[in-house]
This record gives C-alpha cells, sequence and structure tokens, in this order.
C-alpha cells in the first residue's frame, strides 16, 4: 500500500521551439531587477543568450549577469551570486543552461535573503519559506532540475556534494525548447540520457508496493530514452528525438513518480562522491556504476523487480529463471551504455584505481540511517558500497 | 511532431486515507467565510461530513452549506450558489462528492463574482482571471475534476451539456482519500471506471505524432483500470483497487496525457447529448458509445493506433492483419463493460430508440469546425453521429 504524500508541482511549463518567445511576458510578473546565470560560451554560440537579452529589453527590466558555472558546480559562485542579489536588490534569478547552471541558481535564489553562509543552508537541507523567483531555461535534457525542488552542489573545500531540497527552490517558469537542446554534442546528449534513466531507476528498483500505473510510466519512460538517445547523438537535429528526451527528463524527477513510497537514490549517493572526488562527468558515472549497483544487490528477494525491468524495458524474453531474466536485463543496459551510447564501461577505462574507494564510501554513507545500513532497494552496508565500487572498477 | 503548449497544474493534492485532516491546515489561507457543497445523504451516512465540519472547526472559519447536487448537475443550483456566495460574501467554496459536486462548485466560484448569468459563462466559455478558491474533496474515482480547470453542467431548459475550461476554475487543494471512496456502491464505480477509460482513450484515439513516453502512461494507466475496476465492484473496500482507481482518475485528465496535439472528445460530445437528453449515467453512456464508436471509425488508417491499444491495453495477440488485431480489441473492451463491470452493452437494453438521434447528433455537433466536420481520431458528420447512436442501439 502506498504512504501518504502531497503532490503539488506548480511549476508553469512553455514547451516548444518557440518557448523562449514568452519569457518576455512573464518576466514582469515576477521582478524588475534580474540575474542571469549561465555556464560558458555555448549559449552565446548558439544564440540562446542573444535571445534571451532581447526578452529582457522587450519585458522592460533590468539585468545582470554572472557566467562560468561549470559542471558538478561548487559553493564559491553560488556565495558570490547570493552576495551579488543582495549588494544589488535582485529579485528574480534567470538561469539558462544545464543541471549545474540551474542548480547553481537555485543555491543563488534560497540564500539571497540569508546573511550567513549559504553552505549552512545546503548542508543542514533549510527548509526555508522564500527564496527569488527563479525562471529555468534548460539547454539539455537531463537533470530536469527546471520542474523540480531540488539542488545539487559541491563544497570543494569538504568535497561534499549535497542535494538540498525545498519547495522554495522550484522554478516558478521553465521554457522547454528542443530546438535550444539540437547543439548538445553526443557525449554529453549521453551523459543526459544516462542521468535520466538513473533517475527513473532509483525509484523504480524498489521491493515496496506502488501505483501499478506508475510503474508503467517509469517503464515507458526508460523505453523512450532508449529508444531516442542514440538517435540525438547521432543526429543532434534530430527534433522527435531531441523532443521526447527533453519531457522524459522532466516527468523523471518531477516528482510524479516517486510519490507513495521512499526512495533511497543509492547510485546518486554512489555516484556523488565519485564526482566529488574526481572531475568525471555525473551522467557518466551513473552509466557505470548503476549496472554493477544491479549486479551486486541481484538476489531472490529483488530478482522479480529486476526481472521485470528486463522484460518490459530492455526487452528480454519472459524467463522461468528470474534470475537468469534479471542478469540478461543487466546484461543488456551496460551493452546499451557501451555500444548504444559509446560510453565507457568499467571505472579502470577512465583511469580510476581503488585507493579511494574506502573515503569515496564512507562519505557516500552520509545517507544511511541510524542503524548504519542505507535501506534501499537492499539493505546495504559502507563495505557493500566498497564492493559496488570494486564491482564498477 | 508535438505542437507546442503550456503545462501547469498547480493543484496540490494531499493523498491518502489522513488526506481531510489537513484540511483545518489550509481553509485559513483560502479564506474565511465558505460555503460547503455536497450532494445527498451519502457523505452524510459515510462519516465524511461529520469530519469536514469538524475540520472547518478547528480552523476558526465560518461556512454555510448548499447540497442536493444531482448527477448531470444543472444551472438552477449552481445559479443559487452563485447568488447566496456574493450575498452572504462568500470566499472560498469547499466541494464534497462526485464529479458533479465539484464541477457545481467550480460553476458556482467562477460566477460568483459576475453580476449577471452563470449561464452566460458557460456557454461563451469566458477566461475569467479570477474565481473564489475551491477546495475539492472527491469521493469516488472517476471525472478528475478535483485536479483540472473543466467543469461540465446542464442547462436543463435548453437541453444543453457544456464544457467550461478555464484555469480560474481549477482546485487550489485537493484532498483525495481511498477510503472516502470505499462506500461507492458497484455500479457507481463501473461508471466512474468506464468515465477514466474514456478520459484517456479520447486522448489515445490519434493520429497525430506525439510523445512516445505519454502514449505508454496512457496504456499503463488503462491497464490498470481493467485490473482494478472489477476488484473495486466486489469489495468496495479493496484499499489497493481503490488507492490505484484514485490516482489513475487524476492522470487520465489532468492536463499531463493531452500536451502537444488537438483532441477531439468525440465520445464525451457524443455522449453529453445522450444525458442531457435521457436521465442515463455519464459513464455508462460511455462505456456503451465507446465501442461503438471505434467500431464505426475502424479503417486502414485508423487500424494501426486501434491495433496497438489492442495488443497493449486489451492483451491481444499481435497479428499481421491490423483490421483484425483492432476488432478483437474492441470485442474485448466490450466485453469488459458487459461481462466485468456488468454494464448494458446496448442502448436498446437501457430503453432507448432511434427517435432523437437526429436531434443528439445535430446538437452534438455543436463541437464540430467550421466546414460541418468533426475533426478528430477520423473526420465525421453529423450523418456519422447519427449512424455511431444507432450501432449502439
Amino acid at each position: 500500500m502506498v504512504d501518504p504524500f502531497i503532490y503539488h508541482n506548480p511549476t508553469k511549463v512553455y514547451f516548444g521551439n518557440d518557448a523562449l518567445s514568452h519569457l518576455h511576458e512573464e518576466l514582469p510578473r515576477w521582478g524588475k531587477n534580474a540575474l542571469l546565470i549561465y555556464g560558458g560560451g555555448s549559449i552565446r554560440e548558439n544564440g540562446i543568450y542573444d535571445t534571451i537579452v532581447e526578452e529582457i529589453r522587450k519585458a522592460g527590466i533590468s539585468a545582470y549577469e554572472i557566467s562560468g558555472v561549470k559542471p558538478n558546480p561548487e559553493m564559491p559562485l553560488a556565495r558570490q551570486g547570493a552576495r551579488f542579489c543582495r549588494e544589488r536588490g535582485i529579485d528574480l534569478v534567470i538561469a539558462a543552461g544545464g543541471g549545474s547552471v540551474i542548480d547553481t541558481a537555485k543555491v543563488i535564489a534560497g540564500s539571497a535573503l540569508y546573511d550567513g553562509d549559504p553552505w549552512d543552508l545546503v548542508k543542514s537541507r533549510a527548509q526555508i519559506s522564500h527564496a527569488l523567483p527563479i525562471m529555468a531555461i534548460p539547454t539539455m535534457a537531463a537533470t530536469g532540475s527546471e520542474m523540480n525542488s531540488c539542488a545539487v552542489i559541491t563544497n570543494p573545500d569538504t568535497h561534499e556534494k549535497l542535494g538540498w531540497t525545498t519547495e522554495a527552490l522550484r522554478p516558478r517558469v521553465s521554457f522547454l525548447s528542443p530546438k535550444n537542446t539540437f547543439t548538445v554534442p553526443p557525449a554529453q546528449t549521453a551523459y543526459g540520457s544516462a542521468d535520466i534513466l538513473s533517475h527513473i531507476l532509483e525509484v523504480y528498483l524498489n521491493r515496496a508496493e506502488g501505483f501499478d500505473a506508475v510503474d508503467g510510466f517509469m517503464e515507458s519512460m526508460m523505453r523512450s530514452v532508449i529508444r531516442w538517445a542514440p538517435l540525438a547523438m547521432e543526429d543532434g537535429f534530430h527534433e522527435e528525438a531531441r523532443t521526447n528526451l527533453l519531457w522524459d527528463s522532466e516527468w523523471a524527477i518531477n516528482d510524479l513518480i516517486d510519490r507513495g513510497h521512499s526512495v533511497s537514490w543509492t547510485c546518486h549517493a554512489l555516484e556523488h562522491e565519485l564526482s566529488a572526488f574526481f572531475p568525471i562527468p555525473h551522467g557518466l558515472g551513473l552509466a557505470i556504476l548503476t549496472p554493477a549497483f544491479m549486479e551486486y544487490v541481484l538476489n531472490e528477494e529483488t530478482a522479480p523487480r529486476l526481472a521485470r525491468f528486463a522484460v518490459r524495458v530492455m526487452g528480454v524474453k519472459e524467463g522461468k529463471n528470474e534470475i537468469k531474466t534479471a542478469r540478461k536485463g543487466i546484461r543488456k543496459l551496460r551493452k546499451f551504455f557501451t555500444k548504444s551510447l559509446y560510453l565507457p564501461g568499467r571505472l579502470s577505462e577512465i583511469g580510476l584505481d581503488d585507493a579511494l574507494f574506502e573515503d569515496m564510501a564512507a562519505h557516500a554513507m552520509a545517507w544511511k540511517s541510524t542503524d548504519g545500513i542505507l535501506h534501499g532497494f537492499y539493505p546495504l552496508t559502507e563495505e557493500d558500497f566498497v564492493a559496488i565500487y570494486k564491482k564498477a572498477l
């Protein structure tokens, strides 16, 4: 039976290639002194920056900008942004970029009204009642940050990568244009797609009884990602592929699929430590760790769910032996990552060794419950975490 | 390719058997002088009424009430409610009941600030900017009205049953308790389930290209309804069945599945006339008309979609001949309605003859476009409508 829950996702989404043309209508409703946040030069090269500047002009509001957000975003830039907002009386934040940019914007918007160090809020997962309103303009299909209330950010001083989830961080309006994702390079398209799949699997791999329609939602989205991601890599301008991946990325992580039972986010816990210690893309870390995790936890108790995944998502023929069926599904998933998305399949292939696995496992267990165990799809200890890293080596 | 769209569903949902215990927390945020709207005695018998009154007391707000809303709700009560709101300075509407109650509450809330006849607003589909805030407490799984912006109401003077869709009518907070649906009788459970299936099929039966994940969402929800409805009829207290049906009923008609392409709502157009002329339950009308409609439009162009429905929803084995596969699926759907939900399969079984079919078809074509054709899954004329009614006889 499902646990009681609240579902509330008030983000307004404009979807379509012309989505950004509505930005000037929305801006004046939310503020008059905006801070535009973005990453490197890509939005300048593909014209998105110019469109945003023109929309801001049409809206008749003033705007400053902060750029230079990097993948796996870090606290220093967020601190700088929050201070800037206080000093300049910013009342609205616009984020244009991938999940890193939107998450940085969330931390800035959430701590702009706070006098102390923004990391205090992240570290304590502060449930704040107010944040500056955020408009999000995603430029790739991946984190779904533009339609949820979570930000993930790294503190380089402590090697901690933490998630901060609180309602005030949810973007008020998001502008989703498949066209704005056309120039995402093949490798980033692969990382984003692996991230979407992982968001779904973190919820799907669960022994609790949920809504059966929602199980089907998750299977349908995973099939969709598996279908379209290779096509979007082959031809960035494949509009149908980009369109489907973009919408998949939202519903994979916007509160629809995870209502009604607890979710442990085990692979994300494992991966966040990986990319807090090494500069590897989040999606790549997930693509390597997820099949290793699935293999490690495969047993009589987890086999029914993993076999269902194998049959309904990976297209494995249903067999009598669930363990065998499950194993085939995991093998097909790994093959999808390595052969269809061209991603390395092992940590050793990207130059990692096992020197830091104990440290990483200890950090990753920050998500554990008081009995020292992470209760997810299957209960895991710190030793199990080390073993999963080794399995992925 | 999908058309541009806006997705925005800000309704806050409390889900769980204790959902109503949050009512007193929400009420003071939205008003201090409420009008409670309900139907007959059922909410008094099953204790929901007492719970609501206690929650209103705990909230410390004042409340009036209007009861007596009937299935296929009519304008006179809505007019009375709107006048009452103006005279007593009501600032908040609470609706406790099925779709008829919630839709009546919507028309009241939407026209309470209007001095003229509320029917003017319905008839003109007025896009109003303000309505009184609505809290919805559904007592059955069916219309999904508690999470969308549409109200359907009948004007008995003109025999018109019209839908009024405008954002201001969307409930601000809804309280979904599976427990509150335990006492819904088997027949009403069947009507509600047929209504949910129809909401999905009206969108699913489409030749436009949509999101492929969303196609899977729809198939998954239809399988869920087909699985759980008979169990909820057999044992009203079947918590898993009631829980799944309730959540299915929301997502079947809350803007998720219909974004990105136009939808014609052909079976609803046909059914609304049926129940505007005869006192038959909306869900029953849909259960009779839908298979007749599907058979009528089955041809080379519609077969691929109908065959997909047959295979993925009705469990028909995939065959080479799509027309044959589709036909098997339609037959299984009719059998589901008649054998699993125990519903009459023909209009003649509920005492109708063809005397009014021309009148009904003419009225139903009010939804047509300027060329005199209703462009839906397949283009239909007024003559086609008469033929579908006859096929359902």
